[in-house]
């Protein structure tokens, strides 16, 4: 198949990237290089797929350029996007331009390209303040917490109503956070900066027993090509898949493990409240049995992937 | 109170600021003044309220005369938006500008004129084509099918956020499809001017069995003003409110009412299919147990309901 990934030099969108070539694809990556793993990532690829692998550097707002990017594409995933979460409030304005206007003008494209087919980064943070655990993708509907699960679900609801009203089709994932290599943000990644300078004294957002389904980057690739690649179909317009391990780990378990493997034994203190930041849920334990069905299941546990996660920075 | 209305000059809304101007408030209407009953509905109002009731002409990009608009306001109620749900996929874009982008100019501006309470007029069509009836607001996470309904959960969503992450409180409504006097689109609309034009035939989107439960437009105000004016709060954040009557009624049914008002035996044609335009859900039929629970009932009944309306355009 032609693949276009947006946001793919990003985190998971690489992984993304290295499997779509391993599996035989053609791959045009579209991205605006602001962050990701660009250099090192992107020459490798190159010299290895010289004839199936693109890059084309742009944003969302760039109308001629993602014209180019989707000729003759037959399936959009679509993974640029914001991905601070925790900043929504700091800068209010961004998660919608980045998350939801950005989807916007990639759909419109998309629909002038007559590329009918998108797979979409969503979050488990469209679940709000969720009071049923595990979640199901038909839980009760939520009430929106932070800008970057707002985002989410405006950008989820608008892909649908393209599916709906102009005969696309879209499969949907909402990630639990995710872990592993490449990885560049989030708790792991900034207990890791912290202890680095200082391991004897660290700082927990939140108190400690936010309680999260952390799914490993590897596991997260398999749920996306799994259905989407697999099993192409064109009806139900919309597909909607979770995409969690079945365990959680609270922030204070994986301060454990995270200071088990750096060999530091900090004293540990407490910014307070159930969530980390404005909008923090202090639960996510999804139900991933829809995933499951298809045959996919986890294989790494939270502990393995972050391990993983602190060795990567290494 | 001080109370501002976007969208005041339309058919909701200028319902909604007589009655306000009834229970003694300070009203303040922004509108854009494109649609809506301006000449006369507001000439009476300004000569019967002088010193209660003002009006200021803008869109939410006019940034200035926004901020001149929220100024020592204690409440927004917000029912400025597109309202052609029909019109979503002749005109990708609007719903998203008109509906969502206005919204979150609303709440930026809200958030520097530190005003923190807002009223928002949403819809029932936020449950996309769902499966549970009569739906509760915490229905199953829904898929959105049309443009125009995407827009409202994501200004819901973005509302919520704000509240959750800035200390604004908001109060949302979905309504039901709303009739009443002053009402000048959807069906009985067209069927009206239809029949006016050919009495002997009449031409019906859908299959004439979508069933809704449509809601009188004053028991909608009572709904507005009963919660908000009435039983001040400061949390949680967020409340949502079903507003529709507990019957439901059919297209068909709806056209009976309306030719035997109008003394005329049209004969009727189908476009066919479950809906009347792409995204139109089905079935709406709203469970309201939360309004009533604070004591709102619907006083029309919705055959009452479409033969005032039929009566209003005469």
């Amino acid at each position: 198949m032609n693949i276009l990934v947006t946001g793919g030099v990003g985190f998971i969108g690489s992984h993304l990237v290295d499997r779509l070539l391993l599996l035989g694809h053609n791959v045009t990556v579209y991205d605006a290089m602001i962050h990701g793993f660009v250099t090192s990532w992107r020459d490798a690829a190159v010299a290895k797929y010289p004839d199936r692998f693109k890059m084309i550097r742009g944003d969302m707002g760039a109308g001629e350029r993602l014209m180019e990017a989707l000729y003759d594409q037959d399936l959009v995933y679509h993974l640029a996007a914001n991905a601070d979460v925790r900043g929504g409030t700091k800068f209010p304005g961004r998660d919608l331009e980045q998350n939801l206007l950005a989807t916007n003008r990639l759909l419109e494209h998309m629909r002038q390209a007559k590329v009918a087919r998108i797979a979409f980064a969503s979050t488990s943070a469209v679940y709000g303040n969720q009071t049923v655990f595990p979640t199901s993708e038909d839980a009760p509907f939520p009430v929106q917490t932070s800008l970057y699960g707002a985002s989410k679900v405006a950008a989820e609801g608008l892909i649908s109503a393209y599916c709906y009203g102009f005969g696309m089709w879209a499969t949907i994932y909402r990630f639990a956070p995710v872990l592993g290599e490449r990885y560049a943000h989030g708790h792991v990644w900034d207990f890791y900066q912290k202890l680095k300078t200082d391991p004897h004294h660290i700082m927990v957002l939140g108190n400690g027993k936010q309680a999260k389904s952390y799914v490993y980057v590897a596991d997260v690739i398999d749920a996306l090509v799994l259905e989407v690649i697999q099993q192409p179909r064109m009806a139900p317009p919309v597909l909607i898949y979770n995409v969690g391990t079945d365990e959680v780990c609270t922030v204070d378990q994986s301060l454990d493990w995270i200071c088990e493997e750096m060999g530091v034994q900090p004293e540990r203190q407490y910014t307070g409240g159930e969530g980390g930041w404005p909008g923090d849920p202090p639960r996510i334990e999804l139900h991933c049995g829809r995933l499951r069905n298809l045959g996919w299941k986890p294989t790494v546990s939270i502990r393995d992937a972050v391990i993983r996660t602190v060795r990567s920075f290494e």
